[in-house]
């Protein structure tokens, strides 16, 4: 599939590769085209870069990897053009460190990133996921042992079950996915980040995960 | 151990009856001497029940199991004279449910209700934990089986033993004792209610439990 990865940091450069790893044809996506870290990346792993607008236009799935509080800044210069009709996947998080760390969590009107992406632009089929662990985890979830879980949000079924196939390459199994249901259901992933990054501070950066442990 | 319960709702009265269980000496504190479910609670239970002024005066350790926007209400009525030098356990979440179902955390000042408590009755010792899970799971962790943790946050080392030691009573193993830190901390696990939310509704109210797994 052809994939473009909107954000050129540590989240957006390990899900390209490990994308590229699983035979895709990966676009990762900077503000500007001679991103240094786009153009390094891209030499190193086999993919493409170019402007977040050159990456989407080439796509048939677009996924969201930049910090939550740019992010519509972000897909606005990729353009709806470039857009409509797509999935975008959402992993993104809207850390606020405005007031230092540990930062919080900022919903602007009480909405998740990947609800204002899907308000913004109506022509594309959010899905969020990911966002609630290490980004090593995202591609790798075997690097932390036994029941452990990725959430997935979004209202369109067809758009969900594209994104649990590409979980499911990485190595995430049916029973670790769980679909919370609509995209209002992101908001609850987000807020987690508080904790998480407590925990993450507690263990070090050692990788962890979630997990949701039933009777 | 003289134990007080602030609240006669579903979560207090399940606590109590549990500190009951494991032999302490137990007041279920209402807003009116004469609260229906509180007398019951007392007659069936072997506790007894009073004003939360009545309850709080007497016990050694004081448990908030109201509904944190109403939580520093609750403690005011208690009265500082009654609550000065004493652990208090803030089980609640501050869940606005003004705009309907799902419920909105709402901090105020961007506070945990622990945080709250601890900033208006600077003379109590507040300890955060149980506010992550169902209430039958609370006081009976083996309903969900395996690796599930409870989480704890205070500022009070000694405090935090005294609430560590109620805990393993109730079955928690010291594996699943997670100490978060200080009460600063507390935050964070409020803002997992609307993730757990939406999980409760999921599970159709099955007991569960989030786990954090370590590789």
């Amino acid at each position: 599939m052809k994939i473009a990865v909107l954000g050129t940091g540590e989240v957006g450069r390990r899900l390209a590769s490990a994308f590229v790893a699983n035979g895709h044809q990966v676009t990762l996506g900077s503000r500007t085209a001679d991103n240094t870290n786009a153009a390094q990346w891209a030499a190193e792993q086999g993919g493409s870069h170019g402007t977040f607008a050159q990456a989407a236009a080439d796509a048939e799935l677009v996924v969201n990897a930049t910090a939550g509080l740019v992010s519509l800044d972000v897909l606005t210069a990729a353009g709806a053009e470039n857009l409509d009709g797509k999935v975008v996947v959402d992993v993104s998080n809207p850390l606020d460190f405005s007031a230092g760390f540990p930062p919080k969590v900022l919903q602007k009107d009480g909405l998740s990133v990947a609800e204002q992406i899907q308000r913004a632009f109506p022509g594309v089929r959010v899905v969020k996921t990911l966002n609630t662990m290490n980004n090593i985890v995202m591609v790798e979830p075997s690097l932390v042992p036994g029941h452990h879980n990725v959430f997935v949000s979004g209202d369109d079924a067809d758009a969900k079950t594209v994104v649990t196939d590409l979980l499911q390459e990485f190595g995430w199994s049916s029973a670790q996915i769980i679909d919370l249901g609509e995209l209002s259901t992101a908001g609850g992933t987000e807020l987690v980040l508080p904790l998480w990054v407590q925990l993450y501070g507690k263990l070090d950066g050692k990788p962890f995960n979630f997990a949701v442990v039933t009777a």
